[in-house]
């Protein structure tokens, strides 16, 4: 599924990932967007055992994503896009330059990383009434990521920028959001469906993101949802 | 116990916490740092309802600390302090200028949040078998950090910065730790031990932070330890 953009490099930059990790996305969308050539290595999370690399690069969480860059690792996925940012980022930059819009999209993405991914695995691996409150709980955070976009055509305004990174691979969710719990995210969410549509259409976002129907097909093997 | 530094320019800057609050010190530490004049509102974490600035100013978590500049809310601790590093931070900056020295210190601060802080609450908050594992937990997360610090003077070197101003207010717990749990931080962890004399000498340190045996009592109500 991903390829390395420029195995001949692969020295300088490594990116250690799952193909549908919604973090690690982040990372290789992040990537492509500045046009840093890496080196891509799979890292299979359907299997228990972390490889010797992971163990070694990323002791204290053993997770990926992990970027390694001139042998040196560099962990958790919104810490990587800073990084990313902050050594590629030239004409193009992910962050916002103004702080308060700088802190108010690192908000945002915490509240994606510890509101909405939690709600959302909450969604997939409960049933009956639990699922159920899951279910509001998840619409009411995407509710709030509507109201923050807005009209606007990305997160940050006209441009792509590091809130789309960091939400964009949950859109390979969507599919899973309607077949698992009837959400419907359209009728729901307009302002977010236009958005997911808009940046699916950038070469950095179509390359790494998977079909909804094969990402969910994934999860209910991992959650073992019937 | 905390003083508005300059009651006057309070429309400016303000900052709304709890006196013993670990991640609200970390914001008056910041400000005091970079010379940053605020206005302080004594949120009361005892009381169970916020309060109407709370609740209008952080509608998302309705948590403490809020930094609220020209009328405007940043929420998020470690956020709030990239925010005054980028506002604030002239001839002293809290984050290091090296983008993989950034990384690291964002990397170690996210350690401090989700890991060190769940495992304090469950030493506090369990007893028996729970306690004792949530103890060896939390000690190996302290030798993490006892390691990054190594010998050097400030967890970036030989200034006080970022993770320092992240790490601190914990040292206020670590009277907590011994009482609560026998942990002898002296003999297990003496390069934080000498880094927290060290730190607990900087006047923006020394005004914040409460000391151990008055947070040790307030947490011991909040937990119900008898």
């Amino acid at each position: 599924m991903e390829k390395a953009m420029d195995a001949g490099r692969q020295s300088e930059v490594t990116c250690v990932d799952f193909w549908c990790n919604e973090f690690g996305m982040r990372v290789r969308i992040a990537l492509r967007e500045l046009g840093v050539p890496f080196e891509y290595i799979e890292e299979d999370l359907r299997v228990r055992e972390r490889s010797e690399l992971v163990r070694r690069m990323n002791p204290v969480h053993r997770s990926i994503p992990i970027l390694i860059h001139h042998g040196l690792p560099v962990c958790g996925s919104a810490n990587i896009i800073e990084y990313i940012d902050e050594v590629w980022g030239e004409e193009t930059r992910l962050l916002p330059g103004d702080p308060a819009d700088r802190a108010d999209a690192r908000f945002w993405a915490d509240f994606i990383d510890h509101k909405v991914f939690s709600t959302q695995t909450k969604f997939f691996t409960s049933k009956g009434e639990e699922k159920e409150a899951a279910k509001e709980e998840l619409v009411e955070h995407l509710k709030r990521l509507e109201e923050v976009l807005g009209d606007k055509c990305f997160f940050s305004g006209d441009e792509f920028g590091f809130l789309d990174v960091v939400f964009i691979p949950f859109s390979s969710m969507f599919y899973g959001y309607e077949q698992h719990g009837g959400i419907d995210l359209e009728a729901e969410c307009p302002n977010l469906t236009r958005w997911e549509k808009r940046c699916r259409e950038r070469e950095s976002v179509c390359e790494v993101l998977p079909d909804g129907k094969v990402q969910y097909e994934l999860h209910k093997k991992f959650y073992g949802i019937e």
